[in-house]
């Protein structure tokens, strides 16, 4: 299969010109562009460019408002209620993360609840939006259903990731996971390249392991650990769906299959500000130390490196800016198709 | 091996009676003593009293301060800093819970970092608190270490548990994991018992699996999901003890070898007010409608009902108000020793 290697910036700019003639403002469309191209970098390709063309479908069909029509429903020191106003996801999150990041600079720590959003990318994006600010961010969103309670075989709750950044003197330490052994964004990037998938992933419909993502992507996830991936997976239902008003469970709409009915997506967002508990200095020195003698421990057997969180991601995102981002054929000519379709330059 | 029923009134007396007559001041014996019923009540034996005499003598050796020396540090709207002063864990974290409270019913939303504490019984008790007043609590701690990060086979993170609680119109749903397959508490517990363990709980010292809780419980805890659990407990220390200024992973002392040092735990409680976001009301009704849906999904192979997290715990509860408690024989003898020792009326 054909490889193209692209430019990071050429390619957000390229998103960025997509989505702006589509109708979304330039603030908005850089952030979405940008979220979605920092997925590539970090080597997330589930949730990089391979979106765009659903993206923008969803965009043109009007299921997902042009406009940023997010506003703060409700506020007092340490929270917030923000209605998404059926805006992309991206521009949503950033807006409730940036108020959030201002919040906590005050009043120590904020924590906001998103209804009315859409699919917003990777969680890690926002968390590190806090980190970058030398605060510990965390974000979660729920999804369509892809995992089963524990003790049932219909998925009900989404795949729910949360991501969790603290900051330290170099790169954040990032964790972003869903509570789902794998999320179901590489099934479908495994059905669309058509490769088979390791058992243990994913039931098909009828509850039977399988390898062919081609089912498994209609199946149930498995949870991570039982009862205790489900049981993340519910609570986040709980505090990014019930607790902002938005839907939870089988009631979102889908985001590949449904272009009539808005998603109603939650989401949540805290940032903790360092300096209001041990101080910036004393945690990033503490942080350090920590790290260091993680690092320093034996090795266990078949590995060849202890990681840190989202040391991988980091490490790809440095090469990639550097190297470039290698796109699939398809996922490229897809890119061509949309350029060609809104009459916008290609130059990737 | 015999059985004692006993009533969990008068065993919470019993505690009670003891920790005061070791020198704590009334109100920390009761939250002490109803938590570690309220453990034995909810069938989390592990963290019940069979513990008591070790806690007991970490007051009695000085190790755990009697008074009740905790205080904020630092206060903003919606954050705290607490110093435990070294007190009991259990103390310190109803002290901690309670102002987040306070705080979130007036600003939406509180996180308390804690340093300078020990041990602290279980998570979820803290987490219920907040549900008992229509938020959502949410409570975590670190632990002397016993998982090692993903790559290495040498412990250095503690099961580190969190918990989270949200109301309903009936019992709260709670969720209370430790980020490992099993807690090393339920290591310890067959240890004592003479039971095996199954493997893939546990590697020995050496990293290699073992049924037998002897040696495994000075081996390394298998985290859930692998990188992802092993992710969750790395968090768990920054949030516990970064954050605060407590100690972190191998550095926390051990809570039932080491007599000489303070463990310096660090724990976090964080309190979501519901009547500032979409409000109580309508959070239980839709919370009610999805835990509904959820029960009435079909059954997966071999199951035979869909519980909510933290429902079988609810139910033993309930029974066990109604029906006692058993206690081991050994548990039994073990309080009557220090009944006799502190001469103390023993009417369980």
């Amino acid at each position: 299969m054909d490889i193209h290697n692209v430019n990071s910036v050429e390619l957000r700019e390229l998103c960025c010109r997509l989505l702006k003639r589509e109708g979304m403002s330039g603030e908005d469309a850089l952030v979405c562009a940008d979220n979605l191209v920092d997925a590539d970098l970090s080597g997330v390709e589930s949730h990089g460019v391979s979106r765009l063309t659903n993206y923008m479908k969803r965009l043109k069909t009007g299921v997902v408002n042009h406009e940023s029509g997010y506003f703060i429903e409700k506020e007092y020191p340490g929270s917030l209620l923000i209605d998404g106003g059926n805006a992309m996801g991206m521009a949503v999150g950033k807006f409730a993360m940036d108020r959030c990041i201002e919040k906590a600079a005050e009043n120590g720590s904020c924590f906001g609840a998103v209804k009315h959003s859409n699919h917003y990318g990777t969680a890690s994006y926002y968390a590190r939006m806090a980190a970058q600010r030398d605060m510990i961010g965390i974000s979660a969103t729920n999804a369509p259903p892809n995992i089963a309670p524990w003790g049932s075989s219909q998925k009900y709750m989404g795949t729910n990731p949360i991501a969790i950044a603290v900051p330290t003197d170099n790169e954040p330490i990032v964790l972003d996971m869903a509570p789902s052994v794998v999320a179901m964004g590489k099934i479908i990037l495994a059905a669309k390249l058509g490769k088979t998938i390791p058992e243990g992933w994913v039931l098909d419909p009828e509850g039977n392991p399988t390898t062919d993502p081609q089912t498994g992507q209609f199946g149930t996830l498995l949870p991570i650990g039982g009862p205790k991936g489900s049981g993340i997976a519910i609570m986040m239902e709980v505090m990014c769906g019930i607790l902002s008003g938005a839907e939870f469970g089988p009631h979102i709409n889908h985001f590949w299959k449904d272009f009539e009915h808005p998603q109603n997506v939650g989401h949540f967002f805290s940032a903790l500000d360092i300096s209001k508990f041990v101080g910036v200095k004393e945690f990033k020195q503490r942080l350090s130390q920590m790290v260091k003698e993680m690092k320093e421990l034996p090795l266990g057997r078949g590995m060849d490196a202890i990681y840190m969180p989202g040391e991988i991601e980091c490490n790809r995102r440095r090469e990639r800016t550097e190297q470039g981002i290698d796109l699939s054929d398809s996922v490229y000519m897809e890119l061509k198709a949309l350029a060609d379709e809104y009459k916008v330059e290609f130059d990737i």
